[in-house]
């Protein structure tokens, strides 16, 4: 018979699993929020809860909201006519974050990878050519990682939308602000050496 | 408007509250979760509520269980007479781990400490001064941490416990098992030095 109680066992168990969280952290924090129960536990549970309820994936854009076409598909104050490709929800959230851009979005929802088997039919890359056809579509600004998954997959809606009658865009390379250059690598300073631009 | 639903921000929020996660792991962590409805969010949020609402502290020990008694002080073969001073639940656990004890517990709360303003009344001590005056009590054995607070907190009961006719002893400190003399501490080597018994 163990002394730590079996629900007990199985939160540690199931917390352990979450990103960022490993056995050890997850025993420490469950003693933690057992001693603020009413004040984290619970609300957290309510949450956690009502978020997997509730929470869908936008059938336009693949973001995440509990209404679908999301919030910012539906903002009337949105630019529709440009539309900022990603490869995940968060560089959504990352783009949103900044507060500079007033166009739409289309989550991939990953990146092409012979490594992982992720396929262009695995993607949410059918409906992105569907609205890259659409009139009011004007401009589709790519804005994948820059990695190498994420440059082939760039490359590949780039072959898929060239029949297409609509401006493509890439978001810049180049020196992060603040950056210096000593500090950087090769790539990105050839990267930024090549796409230099008149003063 | 945010492009962020409201419920996925207050549960990030919540979330980075949580020992281990901070801001950016929270919003990485929730992402992951979400596309985990089914197999991981909700059955969370179950025994997030199930915990909470079921979990009690033992009113003999103060270890954590759904039942007061806890498991260990109601179980018949535990050796009734020795009881171990913990600080925490933790160190409950970590003692448990070692399957090497086998008498009951008494979990102080926390320890003795001038600059957190934490006074003997705050910690579970009356309790076991009472068990300690239980005839059935013959040893307490003092497993606070090797720190200055939980050695003030064990002298501070070796103190209260004087007059009571009972045997007190401490867990030894030493080189720990696999530990290289060259990297230890020289607390640490003192105390060996000091504690040393006969081959």
């Amino acid at each position: 018979m163990s002394a730590k109680n079996q629900q007990i066992e199985q939160l540690i168990q199931l917390l352990s699993k979450m990103p960022g969280l490993g056995p050890r952290s997850s025993r420490r924090a469950v003693l933690q929020i057992i001693k603020k129960k009413e004040s984290y536990m619970l609300p957290l549970a309510t949450l956690l809860k009502d978020v997997a309820n509730g929470i869908k994936s936008c059938k336009v854009c693949g973001n995440l909201d509990t209404v679908s076409p999301c919030g910012v598909c539906q903002n009337p104050k949105r630019d529709p006519s440009i539309i900022c490709v990603v490869e995940d929800v968060s560089d959504l959230w990352a783009l949103e974050r900044t507060a500079s851009y007033k166009g739409l979005y289309h989550v991939l929802g990953g990146t092409l990878s012979a490594v992982q088997g992720i396929r262009p039919e695995d993607l949410n890359i059918e409906k992105l050519v569907e609205r890259a056809k659409a009139k009011e579509t004007s401009e589709i600004i790519l804005a994948t990682n820059a990695t190498v998954d994420g440059q082939t997959t760039a490359h590949y809606i780039i072959e898929r939308l060239k029949e297409i009658p609509v401006n493509i865009t890439a978001i810049a390379h180049g020196v992060p602000i603040g950056g210096e250059l000593d500090y950087l690598d090769d790539g990105t300073l050839s990267a930024a050496l090549r796409d230099r631009k008149p003063f």
